[in-house]
């Protein structure tokens, strides 16, 4: 087990991208073309459907300078997919395909870079793996803007869109109190289940240019009382400015997006309901109860996408991640992911790797701490403050043409 | 006429903020405050409606600190307003009022930074002044993401916010074709009768991270050709991503963002219809037709906050207009707006300020040149694209506090 194996890698990306995400990718690839015992490193096309379709990518065929500008290019660059895999005791077809492929071209380390599903995807390889004893060391590399990675202190890519929202939202704050009208305004933000994205609005209101109120999927939404409360900081305020999860529903479980008498929202392949729009839904809510002028604000793919306003943190934390799984990977380790674990020790806030058990990580979905919610629910308390504060600083250093992003452009030569 | 006035001056702004308008405000203040003619500096609380109410900020209570924050801050620090003056020949009894206090503070120089409607506000002020007799200089400082103000090349504002769209649209074009299931993404740009932002998108086609179809007002919006155009490139390439302007219309002048069955849109003081939702209208009726994944996005207040974005260009040139505007009134001009000349003669872009009369800017809207248009009318032409690019170099170096932004925070004090 502690001997290093030789074989290639294949890396894989999965699930909603971040705007770090490909820090982490060049961590794993950088790391193992640099690694003696690793001999191919190889890009899975779209996540585990190119391992399936046998459709990777020779890294080695990438220039060294493109591969770098992966620290500051959005979304995945190998491309990627929600592919939800069977269970290898139902059925193991997907499996012996992998094991075929890796076969092929001698896979001995496996990286799977992604969030709660693809580390669950990971967790049934590794274990697949164990069972059919065909020696290949999986590894689970952490992204999600979600946060929402059990075991872990914070996840890849979370950072650097909550500086996304911090900053947006306190740019917005300035323009939609700009008129002697009033104004209500209504931000819609990722976070399905778990409202850290939604709560890192808070960190605009520490520097008084934040929402009003904030409201998260772990506590049950209820419009009457959101109604009073909104109306009544217009009243004094003549503006109100809200934060809301998209995932946000009532004490039934119904999703308040889906409060306009819409058509119920579409589901993906692993029954997540397609959300959005719940920006217009509320704000056309409080327009007809209020008479207020009301915009409503859907963050979109842009929050997630924002690598211009990555925190540097974030970036230097996501290179770590893919470097610490290649490394505890060839060093043995495997049907892990890396970790992060926070030192406050010497006063100030260093990040330090664990390696977690997959199993343990796979399906759980960390909430945010109930005691970090106010207690009327509508908004977050400075705890949260505190804790992802130290992770959105630094700003990156980007490459720019002409002052535009200049993105990796990788040449994506298939191995045959 | 050309000797010095002395007295106070007045700077209002008006209209919908940018992320620069400060930046030209404090150009008016800044060099106000350092000109011996001019004996006080007061901001107008809202704009022209702060003048009627006599509610003025003393700009000298400010600290030199916290004004020079304003090159980076976004939206109207002063407040904005809508307010549409009455024609002085038919109705003077604001004129009356603005001269009153004007000469309760012995206000010898108006500044109004805005964009076409705050144009016209300043151009009959200063026909009111010249026929009353009352000796004040009316200057205007333009401000418009939009860019549709006639006689000057550019606008201040426009740069900034080209350059939030253009970058913006290169993070989501990479996040839109991240999986392999294909999808359609629209994104909803700001202009209601002109496409020069909408057309900023074409900088990061461009760079080969842009859209595919570019619908701009200046041209009638076929809803067939539309569904034929994007569906031939989305069955081409997997994917296709769609910029278009809020104020697209049909050839009968029927706004698209109205085709979605929607309630009329509500008008403005002004008489302009409150867009938006054309993005959620039009990616619904694509969805419709072609049964595809389609995502449709609204920029939004974001697109005009983006201070952390800005063209350090535009924040250089929107402090000249402000400068040139006392420094011209001063030196005895009148009724004039600062607009700027392009100057290529030396091989690269340099820019000179201008003197344009005000009766020839108000109300006047300079759109998108129609031969920048493709003869399809659905993108745009490299010759925008050697207009706009000079236009959003340089990066601005903006004060942050942890990572986050620092706005000016002005104290506000009331003159008595």
């Amino acid at each position: 087990m502690n001997t290093p194996l030789k074989g290639a890698c294949v890396i894989g990306q999965s699930g909603g991208p971040t705007s770090v995400i490909n820090a982490s990718a060049y961590g794993v690839i950088r790391t193992a073309l640099d690694n003696e015992n690793i001999t191919a490193v190889y890009g899975a096309a779209h996540g585990i459907k190119g391992v399936l379709a046998d459709q990777l990518y020779d890294m080695s065929q990438e220039s060294a300078d493109e591969l770098h500008l992966l620290l500051n290019t959005p979304s995945s660059a190998l491309g990627s997919c929600r592919y939800k895999i069977a269970d290898p005791d139902v059925d193991d077809t997907d499996y012996k395909r992998i094991q075929e492929v890796f076969e092929k071209h001698n896979v001995r380390y496996f990286f799977y870079n992604g969030g709660n599903d693809s580390m669950d995807t990971c967790n049934k390889i590794s274990r697949y793996f164990a069972k059919s004893g065909y020696e290949c060391r999986v590894m689970g590399v952490p992204k999600t803007i979600d946060n929402d990675l059990f075991g872990t202190d914070h996840c890849p890519g979370f950072a650097s869109a909550a500086k996304y929202v911090a900053t947006s939202l306190m740019e917005v704050y300035r323009d939609a109190r700009v008129y002697d009208t009033g104004q209500i305004t209504i931000v819609e933000v990722m976070g399905r289940h778990a409202g850290w994205l939604t709560a890192a609005s808070a960190l605009a209101s520490h520097f008084d240019c934040g929402p009003d109120l904030i409201y998260v999927p772990e506590v049950a939404f209820d419009m009457e009382q959101f109604l009073t409360d909104v109306t009544a900081i217009y009243k004094k305020n003549g503006y109100a400015l809200v934060a809301v999860s998209e995932g946000i529903h009532d004490k039934d479980g119904k999703l308040i997006a889906e409060y306009g008498g819409g058509p119920e929202a579409s589901r993906d392949a692993f029954g997540h309901a397609q959300l959005g729009g719940l920006a217009a839904t509320l704000a056309a809510i409080v327009k007809e109860k209020t008479g207020t002028k009301v915009r409503g604000i859907e963050l979109s793919l842009l929050q997630r996408a924002a690598a211009h306003l990555a925190s540097q943190t974030d970036i230097d934390e996501s290179f770590l991640s893919g470097k610490t799984a290649v490394e505890a990977a060839v060093a043995g380790e495997s049907g892990k992911m890396v970790g992060f674990e926070r030192d406050m020790s010497s006063g100030k806030y260093v990040c330090k790797t664990v390696l977690l058990p997959l199993e343990k990580v796979a399906n759980f979905e960390k909430k945010l701490p109930l005691e970090w919610i106010t207690p009327e629910g509508n908004n977050i308390t400075k705890e949260f403050i505190d804790y992802a504060l130290p992770l959105i600083q630094g700003e990156p250093n980007r490459a720019l043409q002409e002052s535009l992003p200049r993105f990796a452009n990788l040449k994506k030569v298939l191995v045959k």
